[in-house]
């Protein structure tokens, strides 16, 4: 039996009713998910949303036992209404992660899956956030995470995150490409089932640059580090414009893409599918996370989505079942 | 009867066998069509793409006449082989974008529709040559000439075009996006029937920057330029996330959206859709063209897809209907 952990993100936010909606349509049989988060603020959302759960209260992994919902309570004393976030709401969700990550390094749950946070509420308590793969990389002492996206109709990880455009070109470099196209093509193959991963590397610049004319970083960096790239071994080709890429890969030509910077990534992800799935590749444990933010403007009026959670945690249920199956 | 002007693009390139077949398949009753470029290429391509076009051979708009289908032939001495693009055949190319855009500024064509060239061939013949867009904006002497993109699904103005991802951050000021916001308006109501344009403004870094988390240009140049529209009377929202700024275009949000650089608006634009029209905005004159380049590894082969030219003949035929309705 697998066990999904599930942050409730911040719980003014629209967390708590998705994560309670895509738990109530959580079908996989081999699964049982412990949420963690304010149990108040859980069973308000899921109470509203007219879900009903049979949840356990628990404070080890080892009590779940055979129930298939579990709750552990991470600031039960912050009650918060519906799109009022706080620095108390802040604090609250980044508990749940630190406990999400310790059960996860523990090897206690086999996958960990995220709401949204509010990076701005988080930092504002005084801990410096980026965003959960940034931070969850720091925590993990890992040198090189990548986010990566996965939807019905692509597949895509990036070179730069969170980064002003303004900085991106200068944080360009040989190594940290040629490891992104490496992280990526090891996850195709250890969580998606992708036994020969082909990879496309895009350029920074319009049309890749066009030669030279609209920016040298396709020259002078890019390319090679997909020569490096395939000098060890990896299929990779590129750098490929930006703007054509995803036919491409859609097209059945790549198993991936490995963009720049996070637009050029999100940008055609996001239009083509509204629920695709951020999974942090690189740490010492599955992570997965829902592509969009805490939405406080909808909080509490039933209107989110709660299609990408679901799909959330289903990719954090597949890699888990993919990593078993290695074992 | 309307006349509209076709440019052959780079004799090498898959210009003339897209044109060939376009105008085989351009159904307008309403509209007569030019040729401009060399005519045994233009031959050359109809009779291998299988296309059979009773084509009057012209040296003046008024020749043509009620023929349908006229060439004034431009570069008759360049032949090259397909795939083969040299000095010669970038300057056949320029010179039929000289010859269109004299019949167009001289209104004696009602548009001008042209195939794609090839930028680096053109350049080595002397002449600097970023793009028909800049090309076009800077003979014409047009202080700011707008990028826009129009497909079945999206409308997208550029604020930067063919700029390196480096200095997209500099060229961005409040006059430019307020310019490039108010062309945009322009251009829907004249030549695409949005009687009231409500336009999506984008930011420029990640998550429009995040509250000045990723960048401040969204604070510093881009919402001040979006207050700077409204002032003028501009339906405008933003700064948005480039990221899912497309889908609340596609939802019917917005008219339009209008990004701040080349591959925030035409990756989600291609990949959407495979058939997007480039039309400039702000010359004195129609001018459209295909969203891709020359692709001198298929030409000659049959392979290209010419449902681009033909959807580019046939915006520059809507608007220089709507123009003419509205004489």
């Amino acid at each position: 039996m697998l066990t999904i952990a599930v942050t409730l993100g911040d719980p003014a936010g629209v967390g708590p009713e998705i994560v309670a909606r895509a738990l109530a349509d959580a079908l996989t049989p081999d699964a049982r998910y412990l949420v963690l988060g304010s149990e108040p603020v859980f069973h308000r959302a899921a109470e509203r949303a007219g879900v009903r759960l049979d949840v356990r209260r628990v404070s080890s992994v080892r009590e779940c036992g055979d129930s298939r919902f579990s709750i552990w309570p991470v600031g039960d004393d912050v009650v918060p209404a519906p799109g009022r976030p706080s620095i108390e709401t802040g604090r609250a969700a980044l508990a749940a992660i630190d406990l999400g990550m310790e059960l996860a390094m523990a090897r206690k749950v086999d996958a960990l899956a995220t709401a949204p946070v509010s990076k701005r509420h988080i930092a504002e308590g005084g801990v410096p956030f980026m965003g959960h793969t940034e931070y969850l990389a720091a925590r993990a002492q890992v040198k090189h995470a990548v986010m990566f996206f996965t939807s019905a109709k692509i597949r895509v990880a990036l070179v730069t995150t969170h980064l002003a455009v303004r900085k991106v070109a200068a944080a360009l470099t040989v190594d940290r490409i040629v490891s992104t196209i490496a992280i990526a093509d090891d996850g195709l193959r250890r969580f998606f089932g992708v036994m020969e991963p082909r990879i496309a590397v895009s350029g920074l610049n319009p049309h890749a640059g066009e030669g030279g004319q609209f920016g040298r970083e396709e020259i002078d960096v890019i390319a090679p580090a997909v020569e490096a790239a395939r000098a060890r071994g990896l299929n990779v080709e590129g750098p490929l414009p930006g703007d054509t890429i995803f036919r491409r890969v859609m097209a059945g030509d790549f198993s991936a893409a490995v963009c720049m910077y996070h637009d050029q990534a999100l940008g055609p992800v996001k239009t083509l599918d509204r629920a695709a799935t951020n999974v942090t590749l690189g740490l010492p444990f599955l992570r997965t996370s829902v592509d969009h933010g805490t939405a406080f403007d909808i909080a509490g009026t039933g209107k989110a989505d709660a299609a990408p959670m679901a799909g959330c945690i289903k990719v954090a249920c597949e890699m888990a079942r993919a990593t078993a199956s290695l074992l």
